[in-house]
């Protein structure tokens, strides 16, 4: 992905961040929604619905970066909800106070659902002109947040006190990189089913990643604390199949992330862009490293 | 309102959480939705917005009820955040344990994400076969809720150093009731602009009336806790007008609806509705009693 894409995401967020705000807007619920949205992640799910769309042959962009940006909000929404203290109570986000350490528990709270608001507004905002395909695109961003199987049911499931790992990775991962991709297709006017696999594989090879980079990684590369899945008991593949067995599942994830990509011009950059970002999720080296050493197992060793 | 309204506003409820949940969900998160949204209260925003789809000749019910259980949602929504410890900190609401007392504050936070989430599952479901409809009334429901303006910033104006009162209570009750009466109109194919002093006169009056409740209310009678506003320090018609000042204030936001009801030919029932729920809100006894008293004046007295 070039510096373009970004550019072009970036400019997305700021616009639709100030229509669903603007002067009468309570300054701190703004500022922290800022905060929140500004400075971003790799914005990795806005590139690959924008990827998508364009490999569909993108005849609605501004359609195509609405959805893009509906999704980085409720990214956002629920790493503010998460960062809280009655989840993984972190005090840093991407190097700098996480949301309600810097405004506070309620403007937090506040912001998160200002955030999911945000996203449904400007997808409408920008789907008045394509009420069919507005519909489909609400249906795939609710799908991928609400109860039964997004995000929202992916973090419950940390409080049942029985879970299945594929399970509770699919929602709280998966459903929204299934949404990226759908929605990528369905802006464009494609159908959206094709595209589905690749957010299913996508995401999961990117919440088994995060587990892994949970036990391997150092607090100050990533920009939050490390060991969260053990210190707050979730499900977690580092800790299921040991650190070598969750790096073998992540590069089976990867291959079949590759494999999953459709059949269509735009295929091969596709392709290219997946394995771009498993290198930058963890390491070639640092799979090497950790793949066959019994003592970094880890509920085996435990 | 008759006990029929009432029976299809649950039924509908009922129909349209366990649509937004199914088999595969969490088990506890849709017990907790399940919490947040029986036994109800009043269901005035629903029963509202049923009200003026009827007088505007209902011909979409399906869609009506979908955009009254999308408005009861979002309060319920609203309910459980505000209840949680870093705002009001609530033991109980009506009568029973919190959502957060109940099923503890992760699952708290959680269902107020999916019950924003169900509502608007909840209105794009039943307006795929009405989208020109449905793209308005998407506009209302993030009005009243969002930010600039909706009830995530009447939370937020909490928050600031300095609020005005009529923007606070705009924004927290009133929101919300514009949505209820424009919806109405708007489900029903109609005009929702006429709807919407409606909407705001009687959203101020529940706001002054919540106001008064706090201070002469009783626990047992309201089944919350009462005296919050003080607590809080936030923003009250009660502390700012004084006691007499407020039910002064009410008595004539109770005139200015029934006034803002427009002609047509169910208006002496709506205005009839309004003397009702104003009787129920704060009972002509207790404002005749507290009316004139210069002993419960609230800040001048302090």
């Amino acid at each position: 992905m070039g510096n373009t894409v970004i550019a072009r995401i970036e400019q997305a967020l700021v616009q639709h961040l100030a229509l669903s705000g603007g002067p009468s807007a309570p300054p701190r619920l703004m500022a922290a929604m800022g905060h929140a949205v500004f400075p971003g992640g790799a914005r990795i799910r806005p590139q690959l619905c924008l990827a998508v769309a364009r490999a569909c042959g993108q005849d609605a962009p501004e359609l195509t970066d609405a959805a893009a940006v509906a999704l980085e909000f409720m990214h956002c929404a629920s790493l503010v909800h998460d960062d809280m203290p009655c989840f993984d109570d972190a005090d840093t986000r991407r190097g700098l106070p996480t949301v309600h350490k810097q405004f506070g528990e309620p403007l937090a709270l506040l912001t998160g659902d200002a955030l999911i608001v945000a996203a449904y507004q400007t997808l409408v905002r920008a789907g008045a002109a394509h009420p069919q395909r507005l519909v489909g695109l609400l249906e795939l961003l609710s799908e991928g947040v609400g109860a039964p199987s997004g995000i929202v049911a992916g973090q419950a499931w940390e409080c049942e006190t029985r879970a299945d790992l594929g399970q509770y990775q699919r929602a709280k991962t998966g459903a929204l990189f299934v949404a990226a991709t759908c929605s990528g297709a369905l802006s464009a006017g494609a159908d959206p089913q094709p595209w589905r696999a690749l957010g299913e594989c996508l995401g999961e090879a990117y919440q088994v990643a995060d587990d892994i980079r949970d036990v391997i990684g150092q607090a100050e590369a990533l920009g939050k604390p490390v060991g969260q899945d053990l210190h707050h008991s979730r499900p977690s593949a580092a800790t299921d199949l040991g650190l070598g067995g969750a790096i073998a599942h992540f590069e089976s994830l990867v291959q079949a992330t590759v494999d999953a990509v459709p059949e269509c011009a735009a295929a091969s950059a596709l392709r290219q862009l997946v394995r771009q970002e498993s290198e930058r999720l963890v390491p070639r080296e640092a799979c090497e490293k950790y793949r066959q050493s019994p003592a970094t197992e880890g509920r085996q060793a435990a």
